[in-house]
C-alpha cells in the first residue's frame, strides 16, 4: 500500500524503487556516495594519512553523514509503515551507518566505533537488488541453498577432521616448536588443510611433517568435494532452465534457448 | 535380535535408535555433552587457561566422565549382543573416550594421554548416521568410493613427481640453502606443489626457483584433475538417483527415477 | 581493401597474413626475436648480469630495436590506411615496442623506462591469433564472456565481504599485532581469502586467529563458485559447439553440430 | 616375436608380461626392492642417519643394486631384441638405476650422483602398466590430452600475464623491498598467483598491495580455467561409455551399464 500524499508516493518511488529515470539516478548517486565515504573510512585508519588530511578527512564524514541521515529520514517520512522499516534489516544498517558519527562528538577517542561505519557497504546490496544482477545472484545462491546440506556434511567431515589432526599435532610438536596448546594447533591444522599456509607456525619434527604432508594432500584433494557438489547443483539448475528444449517428435535434446524448429527433424514446436 | 527384557528394550531404543522422541532427545543430549568435553579438553591445553582454571576443568571433566561411563555401561546392558558391541568401532571409540581420565590417576603427567579424549567427537558421526544427513553423506562418499581407483592412479603419480622433484631440488639448493635431506625437499615439494607454500624452506638459487616456479604452475593446474574426477562422479551419480527401487522379479537395484520397466529383466513397476 | 602497388601487396601478404610459407615464416622470426628480446630485457635487470655482460646486452638490444623499427615502418607502408594502424591496439603496441630504447639515448638512468619493452610480450597475442590457437582460446573466451554477470556478482560479494571482514580484524587485531590500517587489513584479508597466505601479517589474539579460521575455510569453500561458474559454461559451450552453420534462409547462428534445420526457421540444409 | 629358447622365452614370460603367476609374484618382488631401495637413497641423505648406519646403507644398496644388475641382464638375455630393449625409455631407465652405484666406486664424494637412483621409481610406472590400473589412467590420461590444446593457450595467457605483472611489481616495489631483478619478480608472481605464498618476497608498498591483491584475485579465479577444461573432458569421455546406452524405441537415454531392457518403455536390446 503506497502512501496517499503525493510527495510521499512520489519520494516513495524515487528512493524505494528503481523503475523511473529519478529513481534509477537516485541508487547511482548513492551508491558512489557509500563507496567515497567507506573508501574515506577506510583511509582515515592509515596513520600517516590521518596525520596529514584529518581535516579533509572530518569534513567529508559530516557531509556524508548529513545526507545519509537525511536520507534515511526520508525513507522514515515516505513509507507507508515507518516502524516497520526501521526494524527492517535495511533500516537497521542505515541507521548503524550514520549514528557512529554523532556518538563520535560524545565519546572521545572513539577510533573503531567509527569503523562500523564500513557496514554502509552492505546498503550497496539494496541498490543491486533492483537490477539485473539478482537474477544471476538468485541462481547462484539457488544452487548454493540446494546443495547447503552436502556442504554441511562435508564442513561437519572437515571440522571433525581439523580437530583430531590438530590434536595429534599438538602431541607431537608440543609447546617446545610453537604448537602451544590445542587451539593453536587446530588454527594451524587450518592454515595448512585449506593451503593458505602462513608460516608462523610450521612442523619441525620429521613425524610432525609427515603428517603435515598427509594433511596438505588431503586439503589439496578435499577440495574437490565443495567444487564438484557446487558444479552439479550449478549444472542442473542450468539444464533445469533448458528442459523444455526436447523435441516431441524425435526426443533430440540441447535446442539453442528461444527455437521454433528441432534442428534434427524440423518439427515445428507449439510455443 | 532385540533384548527380550522390556527395560532393556526400552533402553536399547531409546539409546541405540532414534525414531522416538526420547530416542531423538538423548542423542541431542549426547551431542552437547560430547561437545561441551572436547571444548574442555581443548581449552585446558591452553596454559594461562590450565592455571586459572584447573579446578573447573578437572571438575567438569569428571562430570562428562563419569556421565560416559554410565553411558557406557547402559549401552553394554541394553544391548543383546555385549561382545560385538564391546569390540566394534563404536565400542572401541566409547572405550577410548572414558578410559584416559581414570588412568590420569595413576599416571602422573599424563597430559599427552588425556588428549586421546577428543576422539569423543567420533562419537558425533554415530548421532549423525540416525539422521538425515546420513543421505547426503551417502551421495558423497558414493561418489569418492566410485572414483577411488582413478583417485590412486592420481595420488601414485603425485607422490611418483614429488619424490623425483624432491631429490632433483636437493642436488640444485643443497644443505645450505635448508634443503639438508631428501625427505626434508620431498616435504617442500608437497607443501609447494599442494600450493600451502610455508615459507620455512624456500628456493634461493636461480635454478631453484625456476624448478620451483615450475611446481607451482603443474600444482596449480594438476588440482584440476581430482576436481574433474569427484565432479563427474557427482555428476553421475545425481543422474542415476535413488536406488530404493528393487525389481520384485530379479532383485536388481540402481534403477534410474521414474523408471517404469527394470533395466535388467524387463519387468514392469507397478505405480 | 589491399594496397595496389604489388610490392606493397606482397609485403602486407608476409608481414599481416599467414596464409603463405613466407608469411608463416615471418612469424616464427618474429616470435623468436621477440621471445629473445624480452629475455634480454628480462637478465639485464638482474644486477650481477647487467654488470657483466652490459656490453652484449646493449649491442642485442639495438639490434632488436633496429629490426623491429624496421617492420613497424614496414607495417606502416604495406597497410592501404597506415592511420588506422598506427591508432590501433596492436599500432601503439608495437611503437611502445620500440621508443624506449631511442629515448634511453636522451633521458639518462631510465632503467624503469626500458621495461615498457616487456609489452612487447603482447605481441605473441597477434601471431597466435593466425593460428587454430584462436578455435581453442575463442571456445574460453566465449565460456568466461558469458559467465561474466555470474562472475562479476561473485566478484562483487567476495569484495564486500573482503572490506567487511578486514575492517573487523583491524579492530580486533589492531596495530599492535600489524594491522596497522584498514587497508592493509584488507590486504591481509585477501591474501587469507585467496589462500595464498604470506604470513607478513598473521593473526596473534585468539579472536584474531578464529576469525582468520573462519575466513580461511569460507575461501577454500567458495572457490567452488567460480570453478562451478566456468565449468557449467564450458559444457554448455562444449554442447553446442560449432556456430560455423548460418541459415542461408534467416541467417540464424549457433546451430547444434550436425543439425539438418534451421532451429529457427526450419529451413532444410543441404547436406 | 618370442625367443625360440624355452629358459628364455619362460624368463620373458616372467620378467616381461604378468598374466602368469610367477609373473605376478616377480612384479610384486619387484615392486617391494623398488621401494625399499628408493627408502634407503632417501633417508641416507639425512645426514644424521648417515653418519650412524653408513654401514647398513652401503650393505643394502650393494644388495639392492647386484639384484638390480641380474634383472637388467636377464632382461637383455631374454628379450629377442636386445638392443631395441636397451635403447628403449625403460631400458636407460633401468641402466640409470644401476650405473651410479658402481661409479661411486671410482668417483669419490659423488653424493649428488647417487641420488640419480630414485629414477627407479620410475620403474614402477613399467609394473603398473601391467594391471588394471592403466585402464583408469588411459581415461585420466585421454581427458588431459584431449584438453592440451586449451590447456596450452590457457597456460601460455598465464605466462605471458606473470611476465607483465612481474615487470610491474619490478618497477613498483624495486630492489629496496627485495624486488631485486625481473627474473625474480616474475618468480613472485608466480608464487602469488598460483596461491602458493611463501612471504619470501611480499610486496610492501601501498601500490604493490593493490596489485598483489589484484593478481590474488585472478589467481583465485583462473584456477577455475584448467578445472572447467579438464572437468568437461572427463564428463565427455565418461559419457562416450555410455553412449551406446539410448534406447533405441523411446530415445531415453541414462540406461545403468549392462542394461538388458529399456528402463522407460521396456524395449529389449539387442546386445
Amino acid at each position: 500500500m503506497p502512501p496517499k500524499n503525493t510527495l510521499r508516493k512520489k519520494l516513495y518511488t524515487i528512493i524505494f524503487e528503481a523503475e523511473t529515470p529519478a529513481g534509477k539516478a537516485f541508487d547511482i548517486v548513492l551508491l558512489v556516495l557509500i563507496l567515497a565515504s567507506v573508501a574515506v573510512v577506510t583511509l582515515e585508519s592509515v596513520v600517516s594519512l590521518r596525520r596529514d588530511y584529518l581535516y579533509i578527512f572530518v569534513t567529508l564524514e559530516w557531509i556524508f553523514t548529513i545526507i545519509f541521515t537525511v536520507e534515511y529520514l526520508l525513507r522514515i517520512y515516505s513509507t507507508s509503515k515507518p516502524f516497520k522499516y526501521i526494524f527492517s534489516f535495511f533500516g537497521v544498517v542505515d541507521f548503524l551507518s550514520i549514528v557512529p558519527t554523532y556518538l563520535s562528538l560524545f565519546i572521545l577517542g572513539s577510533q573503531y566505533l567509527l569503523v562500523v561505519r564500513v557496514l554502509r557497504l552492505i546498503r550497496i546490496a539494496r541498490i543491486f537488488k533492483l537490477t539485473r544482477f539478482i537474477n544471476e545472484g538468485q541462481v547462484l545462491s539457488n544452487a548454493l541453498r540446494a546443495s547447503a546440506t552436502k556442504i554441511a556434511v562435508f564442513l561437519g567431515t572437515v571440522l571433525l577432521l581439523v580437530v583430531i589432526i590438530g590434536s595429534a599435532i599438538y602431541i607431537i610438536e608440543g609447546a617446545a616448536n610453537g604448537f602451544t596448546s590445542i587451539p593453536k594447533s587446530i588454527y594451524w591444522t587450518i592454515v595448512t588443510l585449506t593451503t593458505v599456509g602462513y608460516g608462523d607456525i610450521a612442523p619441525k619434527t620429521a613425524l610432525g611433517q609427515v603428517l603435515a604432508s598427509f594433511v596438505m594432500i588431503m586439503g589439496y584433494g578435499i577440495i574437490a568435494v565443495p567444487t564438484g557438489i557446487v558444479t552439479v547443483e550449478m549444472s542442473r539448475s542450468d539444464k533445469q532452465q533448458v528442459a523444455t528444449q526436447v523435441c516431441p517428435n524425435c526426443h533430440t535434446e540441447g535446442h539453442p534457448l528461444g527455437a521454433h524448429f528441432c534442428y534434427n527433424c524440423g518439427f515445428k514446436f507449439d510455443r
